[in-house]
């Protein structure tokens, strides 16, 4: 049987960048079918029905879902390529470890840091800068996350680099001054093809943020 | 080197449970450390800095944190024994999905269930059954989650067997009425001496919680 990829996709959702991501670097064709979020095909409502989200990776016509999950699903898969997690169990725990703490931290925090306001949006702005402190401190003075090479935790997490300006935007801080590792992090990733030709725009990211931001109603 | 595996444990934790049970699967000897959750010790604070939380496995002195991040490390390690998740690669995503979807949704919506009142307590409970209803239906006819035999899937739930008494009391409705399939489930896993010897009592983890809403000042 041929390997037919198709992913149900969106530009911007950094889920979604994760996988177009894991899918570059193991050099897999795929085809991106891109959902209109406010009127989900029903081709995505079948395919993910529990959480009726994307990304879904079809793969021969059978749905993976959650990105972290699709990810680990394709370096099983396409195994011929070197893998995006650690072979020794500990190390792969840790990277686990990490790629959980971004998956819980970054998208809720950052999303009430920038579509809410007053005590809300401030709390999450420091829990926010708290949560850049944890991981600037963790990646220290390594390359990637994943030490040498580039791997399932800055994978999980590079997702998010399109959403740094309007976090210190939005929360009037300064990622550079604040944060310079990650920030350097950042441009080292996306020197690889498979980063930059995935990842959306930050101003890009920060116009549709404001955008959302005034269909909400806030400021 | 020996294997020296400690549990930094707490005896009703759900998430403890599932490492408790996975250590009995895999036949490892360890020594459990309970925790005062309200005064916890300096070498849970070393151990896990990050998330402060038991349980922490550790393993001839590195720590591993995450109650399903250890699980998967305790499979990858003692891999001698049966493993706990699917060799193949699109059943271990599906395995992961479910561990995933109980863990996002289960702990969270079952604690403001049994912790809150009012408009949240009876919000989280219609919550709280749709999840036992996607449940029931996932489980159908299958002897297990992971159908023949006991696995990921069901090791992430059954720890949340205990508390099945607290929500439906708590919630006023009947698990066994509502959702058979779940009870019958629960009563076969908990034939095996693994999930038996590691589980809490029904009845002290609602005496508990009453103890929580009464120091939170609910009813």
């Amino acid at each position: 049987m041929a390997n037919e990829v198709v992913l149900l996709d969106f530009e911007m959702s950094p889920f979604a960048a994760r996988v177009r991501i894991a899918l570059e670097e193991k050099g897999i064709e795929y085809k991106s079918e891109v959902e209109d979020l406010s009127n989900k095909s029903s081709n995505l409502l079948k395919m993910n029905p529990v959480h009726q989200q994307i990304p879904v990776l079809i793969h021969n016509g059978r749905p993976i879902c959650e990105s972290m999950i699709i990810v680990q699903y394709i370096d099983e898969v396409w195994s011929h390529k070197p893998s995006l997690l650690p072979s020794d169990p500990y190390r792969r725990a840790h990277a686990r470890f990490w790629a959980d703490y971004i998956d819980k931290k970054i998208y809720p925090i950052g999303r009430n840091l920038w579509a809410s306001k007053g005590e809300l949006k401030e709390s999450s702005k420091k829990e926010l800068i708290q949560c850049f402190k944890i991981l600037e401190e963790e990646l220290g003075d390594k390359l990637y996350f994943g030490d040498e090479s580039f791997g399932n935790i800055d994978m999980a997490f590079i997702s998010f680099y399109s959403f740094f300006y309007t976090f210190e935007t939005l929360g009037n801080w300064s990622m550079v001054a604040e944060f310079p590792k990650l920030v350097e992090w950042g441009e080292r990733c996306l020197q690889k093809e498979s980063v930059s030709k995935s990842l959306s725009d930050q101003k890009e990211v920060y116009e549709a943020a404001l955008q959302i931001k005034q269909e909400l109603g806030i400021e």
